[in-house]
């Protein structure tokens, strides 16, 4: 029995690593191919179970990734992982099957404005798009997962209302997405805005369909995790050291650490399945790749105890 | 009412800005006296209630504060602050009286072997030197704030019974101090454990006599807030820029950044009365004087929406 004010806690969680993607998309710094490889093999030894490898947009749009087929063929694929990438379109989807993905990942935004300045379509517009892909990665036996960008907030609209999630997650999940993350794009989410949401979707939606995604830019990721976690949300998205800056705002931080995740989900015992140790060596190698220091606060404490 | 799994928070905070003492002691740079006391002047101004301005220990323990008397007499005193002074024994007691601050801060710790180790005295041996000092603030008309550190885990001892926090703190409040800080020193706490801590020490102590210290060494600080606030604290300490480190782990983040707590709240609609762009521009101030990044979350987008 729970008291008064007392929260509740899952006895697992799913970290679904990003950075290789959403981390090295926001980052200027270019990863060589060999170093990319090398480290998602790293990030494959973790305990991970799932890596989103890269993404099958067009290389104009994301230079950092213009060596999608080079990563998702050069990797070695560990048993018990998904790799996943991210597709925008039939031509992306077409190189991901070619390189052989074994899931595909679509996205749009709950904010019109952003989803037109993303992807250059209004989010009606999307929509054909995004089923036609879905169908084509489900026919070629591909499980897909969708995004949604924005959830919380708009850098042009501001606040997003949460009939508009509704209605772009029902239309995703029409299209056969087995899960659903929902991206906290600027990093502006705070815990009673993601609890008043979360309460709304989980009236409609299964909670083990649903993961979060947040960004560390105002340093609420792990508060708007925890409520998360409290409303019944297992699965979260994270990038290690914290990739993946704003680009919105220079400079700012990325992704939740997966470090940091991690650690506070080991801490509370609530299990994972990834080693800590091996995820910050994956997280130092990352760093000394992009030559800055990262985000991640345990890196840094880690970083720390080898030299004092 | 309240649903399954949602949690409970306070209208009000009050945030306790501890930079200048707890966040300086542990930094390397010498700030001057007089960027001091341009500094706690500024913080004056932000609608902090509290500040704590320096330490009057020995100034060969602390040298970055060895100007102690020198800045409690140097700062305008704006009416409804309370100008609070980190006091260890007798010696630096008639320091901070003759400097007239408005509240002493004793301190000490749950772990035998940290009380030793910062104190050089058992902790039965502390708490005579502790009740000379309170009880002569008192009578001196100040009021007396006490500090327990290593609470949620000892960079010696590991893990910290709550007997023994329980023991020191009825110890202080024996002493007339009128609120306890609880410190997780070192920034290992994690939410869960928060809570099951809390859970026992708020049968015995009023919630409103309790303030909660978070480092943020691992990151999680604003996830243990929120839980504590859901718990029913409503106050915390925090520095300026997340100013501090961590003595046991060089180069890691310092107490939770004022600036990344306020955040957190206003977006939650909790009021604080500090307003957020004075806050940012103390951060600034002292980031510039200190000489590199700080780790505050806010502070960076902040700087880069002003590049950007």
């Amino acid at each position: 029995m729970l008291g008064v004010g007392e929260m509740n806690w899952p006895a697992n969680v799913t970290i679904k690593e990003v950075g290789p993607r959403d981390g090295l998309q926001n980052e200027k710094a270019f990863v060589s191919t060999d170093d990319k490889i090398a480290w998602i093999n790293q990030l494959s030894g973790t305990g991970m179970k799932s890596i989103e490898i890269t993404s099958f947009v067009n290389p104009k749009w994301i230079p950092a990734l213009a060596d999608a087929a080079e990563v998702a063929k050069g990797i070695e694929r560990m048993p018990g992982i998904i790799y996943s990438a991210l597709v925008p379109n039939r031509q992306g989807l077409e190189r991901a099957l070619e390189a052989d993905v074994d899931e595909v990942a679509v996205f749009m935004s709950a904010s019109e404005t952003h989803n037109h300045k993303n992807i250059n379509k209004s989010i009606s517009a999307t929509f054909p798009i995004l089923r036609e892909v879905a169908q084509e990665a489900l026919s070629a036996g591909k499980s897909v997962r969708g995004y949604v960008s924005t959830v919380f907030g708009c850098p042009y609209e501001g606040p997003i209302s949460v009939d508009e999630v509704i209605r772009v997650s029902e239309a995703l999940f029409d299209m056969g997405i087995g899960e659903l993350s929902l991206g906290d794009t600027i990093g502006i989410a705070n815990p009673k805005q993601v609890q008043g949401v979360l309460d709304i979707l989980l009236k409609r939606f299964d909670a083990r369909k649903l993961a979060l995604h947040f960004h560390d830019t105002r340093g609420a990721a792990l508060a708007n995790i925890l409520v998360s976690m409290d409303m019944g949300i297992t699965t979260f998205d994270a990038s290690v050291g914290g990739l993946g800056g704003c680009p919105y705002a220079p400079g700012a931080s990325g992704n939740v650490a997966s470090e940091d995740l991690l650690y506070m989900l080991d801490a509370m015992g609530i299990q994972t399945g990834v080693n800590p140790e091996k995820l910050l060596d994956a997280a130092r190698f990352i760093q000394g790749k992009i030559g800055r220091a990262l985000p991640s606060r345990n890196l840094k404490v880690g970083s720390s105890n080898e030299n004092g």
